[in-house]
């Protein structure tokens, strides 16, 4: 079984590496949050200290951080990953970042003989503590093939999109979707209740057509329920869109519906919202339509 | 078996009507266009010459036409339907229409005992010919139950969502909803070919996620061959998104970014692509991102 050196605890790293653990694979684990690293530990992982200690004799690295700068430090920053990396370390970055970030990591890997992949997560925490995640990853394919076991053991499925920042780029296009799909569907059920008709009875007839999506499913119980516990935060959801204009100011291609739905998401954040699933979208269109609103806004 | 007077004969009304000849259904049916009845008439309907005769005799009188104004005319117009129903007809307007007109329309009806129900229906002429629409009904419980097993011919459901005009209002709940999620998955696609990634990958990678939806597995495979026949007409789509912001300002909910995506929609029609699939839309896209358009616009 290879040695792993995993950085980043968090909500979603912590499922994450446990899945790793049970897996059988050697973990090395740190974090800024030493209480993450002690809970981890419990689980069968070793304590780093340090990313050096982390990193110390490992073929792989993986780390699952907040976004792009969390990256570059954690990985080219001081006492970082690139100082200590033995020459032909894969170094798997989890996150979802910029995926000109993932590049210029990349690249930086490069000039010291250590190899990256992207390998960006979508399914939220619950997918997460079941492993069945779905990894859509950037690099090349020999890197690839070498690590696409370790990270069947954290999700059901693991995609080679093309080379490294794909991952991301499929991640941004994935946040997009479901971002304008969260508001199409809020947009459209606070009109239906405004006319006095039952938003549920709506639902269920539409389901099955071309209007049926998996955000539709997924959330408009939550919604008809006025239940907005994440599932996936606003403000993550901010930070993922965010990272999809910068890219799409980078590549050239607008994407103004996006812009709106982020701004959306952010006078929801002003307002105290940050924590709520996205689905919270909807409070904007009744705050809009005058109805009352199922939430603090 | 009831006799049925069957009015509009389109590129809906024709198949839907056919399907109601199949199950026995004896039909008279009327269009303007008087080889539209003709062809029905091959198969097996009566011709009626004008609306009165039509509805001669029959129990039930079904519509199927372009918009709102044509409802108007074709039901309380001058030589309409309301002229010569006999009392306790039941009225099914199975066209997409501004959900006030169909009330207002039912407040006409009731004046002379005729009883309302407004039906419009979601799956395009594929699903009408193969008879399973989906069948989204305003109107009494009881008028409903007794037309049921008739619309159960021309769809595979049929669900009561509440009074006169509820149905108009699922229906245009559920063209915000497409019309969103296609621009949403156009806005992204383009993104991600701009930044060099092949846009079936990422397709293919995130299907199964909270990004998948019925738009995305129908429309995508259509947009990645570049082929945009219809399907749904653009044409089509603006007229029911304008019945949605109609129904919007009336009930004070506002929808800004179907007003968006309904102004897309109109810049493609301006040039020259009204009868075009509305998963055209990505065509916007690419001009916006100055790629090359896959269709002259």
């Amino acid at each position: 079984m290879e040695k792993v050196g995993f950085i980043g605890l968090g909500i979603m790293g912590k499922p994450m590496a446990r899945n790793l653990l049970k897996a059988g694979y050697e973990l090395c684990v740190y974090d800024v949050v030493e209480d993450a690293v002690r809970e981890v530990v419990q689980n069968g992982a070793k304590a780093g200290n340090s990313i050096e200690e982390a990193i110390d004799g490992v073929d792989v690295v993986v780390t699952m951080l907040p976004d792009s700068p969390h990256v570059k430090e954690v990985i080219l920053g001081e006492g970082g990953v690139l100082a200590y990396a033995k020459k032909g370390t894969i170094v798997i970055d989890m996150s979802s970042i910029s995926p000109t970030v993932s590049q210029e990591v990349a690249a930086e890997c490069k000039k010291k003989g250590i190899r990256f992949l992207d390998a960006p997560v979508s399914g939220g925490e619950p997918k997460a503590v079941k492993g069945t995640l779905a990894i859509m990853v950037g690099g090349k394919e020999e890197d690839f093939q070498k690590v696409k076991a370790l990270l069947l053991k954290m999700g059901s499925t693991a995609v080679l999109i093309g080379g490294v920042g794909s991952g991301n780029v499929a991640k941004i296009a994935n946040q997009m979707m479901v971002a304008l799909n969260i508001a199409a569907m809020s947009e459209a059920m606070v009109l239906v209740e405004k006319s006095g008709v039952d938003p549920e009875k709506v639902y269920q007839a539409i389901r099955s057509g071309l209007a049926g999506s998996t955000v539709l499913d997924s959330k408009m119980p939550m919604v008809l329920e006025g239940d907005f516990t994440p599932g996936f935060r606003i403000e993550l959801h901010i930070k993922d869109l965010k990272n999809a204009l910068d890219c799409a100011h980078l590549v050239n291609s607008p994407i103004p519906l996006t812009a709106e739905v982020m701004e959306i998401m952010q006078g929801l954040k002003v307002a105290g919202m940050q924590a709520s699933d996205h689905s919270a979208i909807i409070c904007h269109y009744e705050r809009l339509a005058d109805v009352e609103v199922r939430k603090e806004y």
